[in-house]
């Protein structure tokens, strides 16, 4: 708790609502008063905000403090992004993101490749020397709001033990994509290409609930459950997560794997970037060092090959016959990959904004007072207790 | 058995090593003597062949009759393929199949991709009304031998249930890329984007055994273990794959799921072609009828990003930096996608052939007998029984 202009910050023990518009225009301000441009700053808080909008907690909000303002304060990413285009085609692009901000860099990234699209049927951009850039889902999105369909993806840390390794080697990696729809909501896949991922293991150490087995392997090939332990092993390089389809051959892990390999490449060997364990963020002293990440931007125009409006009927078409099938006896109902986004996202609308969780609050009061951003004043400092 | 001119048609009881380029040239005779061309028919022997040679039983010699020359014999499948380009730009181009020869349609929509890419950066090919192709990676590898990377895929009948529901609705839908390396085999990832296929619960229904929990779903949303009953409930219709991730959500089942459905519109949207419940393949009388597959054949040509030879390097690197990390204790070695086929390949290179399985063995003499092709004398026909 630390005093400022408006008094003492104080923070709930449970999660409070908070307002997106009021969150949003808080972070645009932080990064500003990093450092950062207006423009590029209200284009990182979009795509941060974006993310709780669509219910993903693990990549909004909650990463405003440790991955970024605590990254530009320890002088390991740049808060006024140097966009180098290094080589360019008509449909094609190699862009140095020379360690700016992975949202500004990803955002200007994937408008290229849709305006390439747009002018020449296709558009595939990649980059090299980005920083963490939030949901991938919210760049490919930028596509199939514009009539395009497209295909994202980054690497990230290593996380990921290969099938029949137990060294965490091969990031998260995403490999999204997304597709117009004739619905009120596109089409979107933005998944790691593990089985599972960090900030599920802590709401599973939260709740004191041992991990599904198949998650996580430890240095002996087995898996382990312990939630606790893993969050403190997969710092230490001690486990690792599994790929899609878990450990070995028999549940197709070897599929995960390949796909997280494919993400690897596209994101580092068109571009001649890092990949692997040189993306682990220590140097060889074990001091923090910049995470220069990868990604790429591939993007084709509905219209070069058919008419949008059949496109997009198409696929709603095929997604309601989908949805429309027979469920499992326990099951609610069936849905198709952009749809619980959606859902949430209207959810929280009506219910007034994003829940805020302790341990956020804290570190949004933290920023605040830090940066003396006193005009802020947080739901969580003037709302009641609840019981 | 039937008697031909040459004498009694025999098989053995166990599977009899055949010469590629043997059974590659009766395949060729046999498609030439059903009424395809002759450039055609070696097309499609090429590929079918290319299949063994890597070590895919499932996709080779094996499907020759059942997939093809029966299809043709019932007139639900053209010998003869007319490829109309419906609709072209530099990058980009629609063709429609009309029910002709899978392979023939690919390997001419691949190519066609593979120009466009070289010319133009990237290219990228939608058909309609395909049919069976063989392996997606036959295609995808042409683009890594041409300094092209490749992502190509197909639908499929319906055979995944989505997360949730029962009903076998998706393809088996393979998600495919290619990658030139420095090695001496390109990176190629092709796989199924369910758990397992129809092939492995033929295995384990072979052996006896017990299939592994979660790779087969019933109308109950309950997984089954029985390999004899799940191949009879899977034409039924009464039991469906489970989708890469297995049921459910815990294990990443919804996004194998989502990997499908991205193939399944890739595979008719861009075309406006068939999709899901229309592929199985019957009419609603319950009679066979064509299965109008689509396919999409996606390419970048390297050296608009970087010269071709730092991508091969690049790329070598990164995999053999996962070759070498540690490896499970109880596993022999790390593998990369593509190297077992490689080393399939090889291997059955100096053993002089293909093993050819008492079913298939009976299935050429049957296709040699009906065509009179009786200029062929497979090796299962003057091979001494092995003890």
């Amino acid at each position: 708790m630390v005093l400022t202009g408006n008094g003492v910050s104080t923070f709930q023990q449970v999660p409070v609502r908070a307002p997106f518009e009021y969150m949003e225009q808080f972070m645009r301000d932080v990064f500003v008063a990093l450092g950062t441009p207006t423009e590029e700053a209200a284009v990182i808080a979009d795509v941060l905000i974006t993310s709780d909008k669509r219910g993903i907690e693990t990549h909004g909000l909650g990463r405003c403090k440790p991955i970024y303002y605590d990254r530009i304060k320890a002088g390991t990413l740049n808060p006024r992004t140097n966009f180098e285009i290094v080589r360019e085609t008509p449909t094609t692009a190699v862009v140095d993101g020379h360690n700016g901000m992975g949202h500004v860099i990803a955002k200007r990234c994937a408008q290229m490749a849709i305006d390439k699209a747009k002018a020449n049927g296709l558009g595939m951009v990649v980059t090299r020397n980005s920083t963490h850039y939030g949901i991938a889902g919210y760049y490919a999105l930028m596509a199939a709001q514009q009539g395009c369909i497209a295909m994202v993806g980054t690497n990230a840390r290593p996380s990921i033990a290969p099938t029949f390794g137990v060294d965490n080697l091969l990031g998260t990696n995403p490999l999204t994509f997304a597709f117009p729809t004739d619905e009120e909501f596109p089409f979107c896949l933005d998944c790691a290409t593990s089985v599972s991922q960090r900030g599920k293991v802590e709401q599973y150490a939260r709740l004191g609930k041992p991990l599904p087995p198949g998650w996580v392997v430890n240095q002996r090939g087995e898996t382990c459950t312990d939630a606790q332990a893993v969050l403190r092993d997969l710092i230490a390089g001690r486990c690792a997560f599994t790929p899609l389809g878990g450990l070995g051959e028999e549940t197709g892990g070897y599929k995960g794997y390949g796909y997280a390999t494919v993400v690897e490449i596209l994101s580092s060997c068109l571009q001649q970037g890092n990949f692997l364990k040189a993306l682990s963020g220590v140097n060889e002293e074990g001091k923090e060092r910049p995470i220069e990440l990868g990604h790429f931007f591939f993007v084709a125009n509905v219209e070069a090959f058919c008419p949008l409006a059949d496109f997009k009927r198409h696929t709603g078409r095929l997604l309601r016959e989908i949805r429309a099938s027979t469920r499992c006896p326990d099951a609610e109902r069936i849905y198709t990959a952009g749809e619980k986004e959606h859902i949430a996202q209207e959810k929280q609308t009506r219910e007034g904004g994003v829940m805020v969780i302790p341990a956020v609050q804290k570190a949004f009061n933290t920023m605040r007072d830090e940066l003396h951003l006193s005009q802020y004043r947080f739901p969580w400092e003037t709302a009641p207790v609840p019981k």
